[in-house]
């Protein structure tokens, strides 16, 4: 018999709308990935009796119930006291727990508000679960075989708890076949060309295939429990898409990156433009970015192309800012001047203001500058600014991958 | 007496955490604003039994039940047989639903398939409501002064279905108070301190507040029906907060940041180390940031401390990249190289490496030069390194408007 999971979740901001509940897709795809799916879920007011309703229903339905919100310090403890009177426990107060507190505070050189001494009471009888990025910590209490779980609202404290303790205590408990999950990161394809050029790969029953259109790129998502013919699917769609795909799995652009720049050796720069920093945000997101990355600039202006990155005044008015020959001379100039090995330039027009009918909104110009070569596209994205700078920021990541490898 | 309102979201990708609920916010959001906040929302999959459990429980528990998903043409119908069978009623053919139907697809050129003949299908007694860019009509029932909608899953066709019917349907019949819903924004205190400040602010039975801690700082949420008991409270809130407040309602730092350098029309660059881009990424997400931002570094090697910001190789040594003294002269820097009216700087330890016993992970430093002054602060922020790297760059935008108000 299939496990039944139920999500409690708490907040009056997520019923008002001023939340969205990432939370439950968050949970949803860890629990997916344990073999523990959710069967269903709750969100109700920050309010006792409701606490109290909701929790009598799911924990009689369910044998997992896991509950999020209304633990901070000032919750006044609602969530907690229903929970202990719920299973007739009285709260007690945990010295481990309150040196934890105090010790956040202290990192923090901050006296300790006499408020918090609350997230030290813990009902009797139940487990409080470290939590190394806030002040309150998680509960754990099992009865009749039954689990349940209250965490903080707040994603990362939320997240912190179950990869740190949750996540062991349900796969220990539940020895489930986990789902096999694989990915195939393609890219400068759309949905339904690559569904076209796949249409003759066959897909066995036992195996699904997702479509994930992301932000600018397409990610297949191949599962089951079969590993030998999640295998043989996979190897069918990287021949046939190898041209477009560029990663796996959970790679990114910027992890890609750092595992080709570090393994040759390389140092890079960066001059960006209607990106206005993306481009360097996400390659120095990987911690030990610096092995590589010397830095870069953001040329929001004329004259900081031209005096920051070299690039010749004649360029910028005949060709114009947005151009592949001034972002030649940005990826080479940002090399030259950083003294790196590789040199990368994106210029382009965001939007919602500065399109024209030969430069719409959305044409992104890009350079590669190395020792050997200068490489140079153009690319008219759709989307809104948010998204236009996104795709750019991550294509030419890519691009600098996908024509090194192509080189070797 | 208040009426409850709950929602029922049919999805298993909601609950495998494909997709994020946005249907529910949404919601929520219309809901609240035409005064009839959301009660109570349950997420369950797409089976039968499961439906009909749900659909017991929440009609009999609510005034307003509004079902979503499910009502696609490749969903078998379920749910609608579902709904009929639960209020006893049998499924009968609606010619003007079959004309719509065919009519979307006559208006795109596409034959009819004969499976959209199912979705002209609606329950007797049922209201069938027009959707007008989707093939699914939204259902709508009343029995006992209750009211019960079902809406196809797509947002698209959700939202079009209430702002076209739902919302004037219930306006109409609860001649509602809409919910008034006001934000103050804070910075550099944790939530526990400020509620210790706010302890004596009197906030009455009628308004409610929330506490809403984001990655870095914490919301206050003040919201009721009384316009004057809200601005009431609000100004205390205003008066004893005011050391930390630094926006309201929808403010983020970088649209407070582009009022204040067009209303004082000044230029702005930014030399960032650890933050990597983000602060440039944040500031160039408003729309027209080109007005005031230059443009700025990201210097993550101290050669490009040393030679694009002028910062003395001396400073480096005595004190350190990461340091008050190596943040001033990096401010100082870029504002002269970039020709700036004013300069930020960022330097700190992002993590997971780097950290020491005098300046652990989460160590940063900020600068702020401007022709009259250099200031200068450090903050040891805890969490991960994307968090880390988040509040550094929402630290130095407010740092930089706070300390501008101060001045002022």
């Amino acid at each position: 018999m299939s496990v039944k999971v139920s999500i409690i979740n708490i907040g009056n901001e997520l019923l008002l709308g001023r939340t969205v509940n990432t939370n439950l897709s968050w949970l949803g795809n860890q629990l997916a990935e344990i073999g523990l799916p959710i069967t269903k879920s709750v969100t109700i007011q920050d309010d006792p009796q409701e606490i109290q309703n909701t929790l009598r229903s799911e924990w009689r339905q369910n044998d997992i119930v896991i509950i999020t919100g209304g633990l901070g310090p000032t919750d006044d403890d609602l969530t907690k006291k229903t929970i202990a009177d719920f299973f007739g426990k009285k709260l007690e107060f945990r010295e481990e727990v309150w040196m934890d507190v105090q010790e956040i505070f202290t990192r923090r050189s901050l006296q300790v508000p006499e408020i918090n001494r609350s997230q030290a009471m813990v009902p009797e009888g139940f487990v409080a679960l470290r939590n190394t990025v806030g002040t309150a910590p998680g509960l754990y209490f099992t009865q009749d075989g039954k689990s349940l779980f209250a965490l903080p609202g707040v994603p990362l404290e939320m997240k912190n708890l179950f990869e740190n303790h949750i996540s062991a205590i349900l796969k220990n408990k539940y020895q489930c076949n986990p789902v096999i999950i694989r990915q195939i990161r393609t890219w400068n394809i759309s949905e339904s060309a690559l569904a076209e050029k796949l249409k003759d790969v066959s897909i066995p029953e036992e195996i699904k295939l997702a479509w994930l259109p992301q932000t600018g790129r397409v990610d297949l998502r191949i599962y089951g429990y079969d590993k030998d013919l999640i295998e043989k699917c996979l190897n069918q769609i990287r021949e046939i898409a190898q041209e477009w795909v560029w990663g796996e799995d959970e790679d990114t652009p910027q992890t890609i990156l750092y595992e080709f720049l570090t393994k040759k050796n390389l140092t890079l720069a960066v001059a960006e433009s209607c990106t206005g920093g993306l481009v360097q945000q996400l390659i120095t997101s990987v911690p030990g970015a610096s092995k590589y990355f010397n830095g870069g600039i953001v040329s929001y202006s004329n004259e900081i192309k031209i005096n920051q990155l070299k690039v010749k005044s004649e360029t910028i008015d005949k060709s114009g800012a947005v151009s592949v020959e001034t972002a030649a001379e940005m990826a080479l100039g940002v090399r030259t001047e950083f003294k790196a090995d590789i040199g990368i330039s994106v210029t382009g027009i965001a939007g919602p203001e500065g399109g024209s009918k030969e430069k719409p909104v959305g044409t992104v110009c890009f350079g590669i500058s190395d020792k050997s070569q200068l490489l140079t596209t153009k690319v008219v994205f759709n989307g809104t600014r948010d998204s236009i700078r996104f795709k750019a920021a991550e294509f030419v990541i890519i691009y600098l991958i996908k024509s090194s490898r192509s080189q070797a």
